[in-house]
């Protein structure tokens, strides 16, 4: 794809635009090959989503804009994908609350975090913010995890009482959830374990959630007595509510 | 991917297989980096579905049986995905058919069209099997369509009567149909204008249904009146009813 220029008229903008954030990126060495089989798990959910954000993530949303308001130690948590798709709005997000964003990858190798922190350092210097990057020197453990994806930093992830974390694995959502943090998930799938796991889900495509973040934040909304359960049905209903009968009329 | 071990007790092992086949296919040069996200499209459909050959599923591939083994001249359509997760399998099938396969991939360089027919050409002779591979030399056009996608060879799609076609692209599935030909689709996404465009589509996983032919071919089933809106909607009956009330209990 990344050869291919995106015809901004094509009905499928946005998602062909993102697809060729994501080839970019693995041309630069940000990402495993797994995280384009990934991307392409998040294109079929948000195809059946009809490539929008819906009514009930629209509210997870708010929420999560809420609690990372209220949070005295907040963090992004942010891997090769959510690099790759939404850098500049994220590093737009830690600058509006004031809090790091740790680098945070699951098959971690030198050349792909050093990828990763050259990317998000220069795209720093370039919008004029000084948002602190973490991950590249892992100093603690999240509890729980084995191996290197256990790694993290005792001023990030370690201490933060709340973490969001785009498009994360189940696992390490767990141990989050685990270690009593508000655990903020995007991820597109309603079924995944991150967004059953997680304190709130936002289902829906990353550079979206980022966008509507950005509006929200400045509004200080007020933390709710979330249903995260009822906002994930709400997601499969919408789904659901474009499949049935679909070949009957 | 690719370096990991999958460990055959795990509950997706299977999934977990294909992923690696497209992994090494990759680094063998065999696939657009697009061929990795397509592939992520369709993992989660296949979870979706369970992982599992579904009723309607397999009523289709016996559909597909019956119309391969009774056409006059059949052909089997293999892009680059198809020949990652069941090349063996399809070189068995052509066998079977007595017919050949021609490679035929929607972005074509000759570095990749190259590394195809060598892995094809190999396996042919591992399995001492001695079936035709056309694609490497296009000397025809199929009509309708612009560009490198419309090459094709006389001898194999141009004048086949029959041709399987798993994972193929909306246009070229929708430009065979409109040359009369029986046009047997493999793809996971039951909404996929391939699936509803193709004379037979199976909603089914690659290699399963490519082992399923292996074992339906055999028999010489019958061609039936075939409703293909049917079971499609019966596909997206089983995704929707796996959603329904899922956060309610």
């Amino acid at each position: 794809m990344s050869e291919e220029v995106v015809d901004p008229s094509h009905p499928r903008y946005q998602s062909l635009m993102m697809r060729k954030r994501i080839s970019e990126a693995g041309v630069k060495g940000m990402l495993a090959d797994s995280a384009l089989i990934a991307h392409g798990r998040g294109e079929a959910f948000d195809y059946l989503l009809g490539e929008q954000t819906i009514p009930s993530a629209l509210e997870a949303t708010r929420e999560v804009a809420a609690r990372l308001v209220a949070a005295k130690k907040p963090v992004l948590s942010l891997n090769g994908n959510a690099i790759a798709l939404a850098a500049r709005e994220f590093l737009t997000i830690a600058s509006q609350l004031g809090c790091p964003i740790e680098i945070n990858i699951f098959y971690r190798t030198p050349q792909r975090m050093g990828a990763l922190l050259a990317h998000l350092k220069l795209l720093n210097s370039d919008l004029g913010l000084d948002v602190e990057i973490l991950g590249g020197i892992p100093d603690a453990k999240i509890p729980g995890l084995e191996g290197p994806r256990a790694a993290c930093q005792k001023d990030g992830i370690l201490e933060a009482d709340a973490i969001l974390v785009p498009l994360e694995d189940g696992d390490r959502c767990e141990a989050l959830v685990a270690m009593g943090k508000d655990v903020l998930v995007i991820d597109l799938n309603p079924l995944s374990r991150s967004a059953r796991r997680g304190t709130v889900a936002v289902v829906d495509e990353v550079s979206r959630v980022a966008t509507n973040l950005i509006q929200l934040i400045p509004e200080k909304p007020e933390i709710t007595n979330w249903d995260n359960d009822k906002a994930l049905q709400s997601a499969l209903d919408h789904i659901v509510g474009d499949m049935s009968d679909k070949f009957e009329s």
